[in-house]
């Protein structure tokens, strides 16, 4: 199944329903057409954890040694952006886009086993963890580098596991052309690996998001950007790039 | 005014009420004495911002420098622990308390002028930063050090700013013992300081929790430990300690 959040721009009402035949939302009792509607964050998380160092060949472009565990920082949920909404950055700063399979969680679990992993996920999404390459160079914690309003584009639908095969193949390119691309498998720590480091210390909640890493390919975005953000099995996630 | 969630012990049912003669809660249509309810955590914020060395004393016992600009953590909502519920650690590291004084944000805003920040804030509460040492050594962003179960204990009540008066004096004690004593005026970035850097990137909520801050005094719990956070104008927050 892939499952949707939308909103009718005649009424500005929202609705949760189910992708059918790539071109319609089909919710309890109407069907939408996709190209009528606006496509929302398809979850309201919140919490977003995130995935740093994940991927190897990511580890060796920033010069960092792979972590003995996973290295996990958090995006607010103001961070969020909807599919086809605009990425706001500064003139004085620079931003990279950073392509990224996020999971989301169905159900609440603490303590739970690798083996266990998958009874708790609702599906995948895309997450685009835009950064403030200057903030993270001084902040100990990467409140601004990766918090700030717009760093965390979601979407655009949320894949069931039924739906999808893994691993799952993704691919970012800004402006049409490809920056980064790569699979699931290539993650240092998997996704029950995470789910089961995560839940050791933290409780989760349905529809918190875990966004997995990004692979190697990193470089700036600038006003007049577009960012397309991949996910077999998922969709297509666009931003424009704006100040 | 003083503010307070309480959960009704025989019903299960939570409501929010004023505190009145500091012995009973008023809500629109009930009076309960304070002694016979659960004091709840005050608020349910989407996001807590903490202020990470900003007591020049504190800054001092860490050997770190003064920032350039206040240094920001997260921690999630599921970190909130109620007044007198058990901060839960464990016997492998170390977790010292951290008392702080907590603004709570009264409606949403963005880039705000420290001189308007006071329109902004609904209150004052208590917030007990617990951190997990061990793990704050090794951890780039403070996920396992500041965000595990229990790590925000909250409250026990809202004081608006009408009911008190600046600057805040505060204390934490561990079984009776003082450990930290300061007032808001030693902070090296004030609230409204706070505020308008904060709001500059980042849009905060209704009931988003600013925590300020730590002074000097830091060591730390085991298990059995009563730790009492007593904040001027506000009341006790108090937590005792299990694993």
């Amino acid at each position: 199944m892939k499952l949707a959040r939308i909103r009718d721009p005649k009424t500005g009402e929202t609705f949760r329903g189910e992708v059918v035949n790539g071109d319609f939302i089909e919710t309890t009792d109407q069907t939408f057409s996709l190209s009528r509607v606006d496509i929302l964050a398809p979850v309201k998380p919140a919490k977003i954890i995130c995935v740093g160092l994940n991927y190897r060949d990511h580890i060796e472009e920033t010069g960092s040694e792979p972590p003995d565990h996973p290295s996990l920082f958090f995006k607010p949920p103001t961070a969020i952006t909807n599919p086809n909404e605009p990425i706001i950055i500064n003139p004085e700063n620079r931003y990279d886009p950073e392509g990224e399979v996020a999971v989301i969680i169905e159900k609440k679990c603490r303590n739970i086993n690798r083996e266990e992993a998958f009874n708790y996920i609702w599906g995948f999404t895309g997450l685009n963890d835009v950064t403030n390459r200057d903030a993270q160079e001084w902040e100990q914690n990467w409140v601004r580098a990766k918090g700030f309003d717009t760093a965390a584009p979601i979407g655009p639908f949320i894949a069931t596991p039924d739906e999808i095969d893994l691993p799952i193949s993704f691919q970012l390119e800004v402006n049409g052309e490809v920056r980064q691309t790569s699979d699931t498998s290539n993650m240092i720590f998997d996704i029950p690996d995470l789910l089961e480091e995560i839940s050791s210390f933290m409780t989760l909640e349905k529809g918190d998001v875990i966004s997995t890493g990004t692979p190697m390919g990193i470089s700036p975005i600038d006003k007049g950007d577009n960012v397309r953000l991949k996910i077999e099995g998922v969709g297509i996630l666009e931003n424009p790039v704006r100040y």
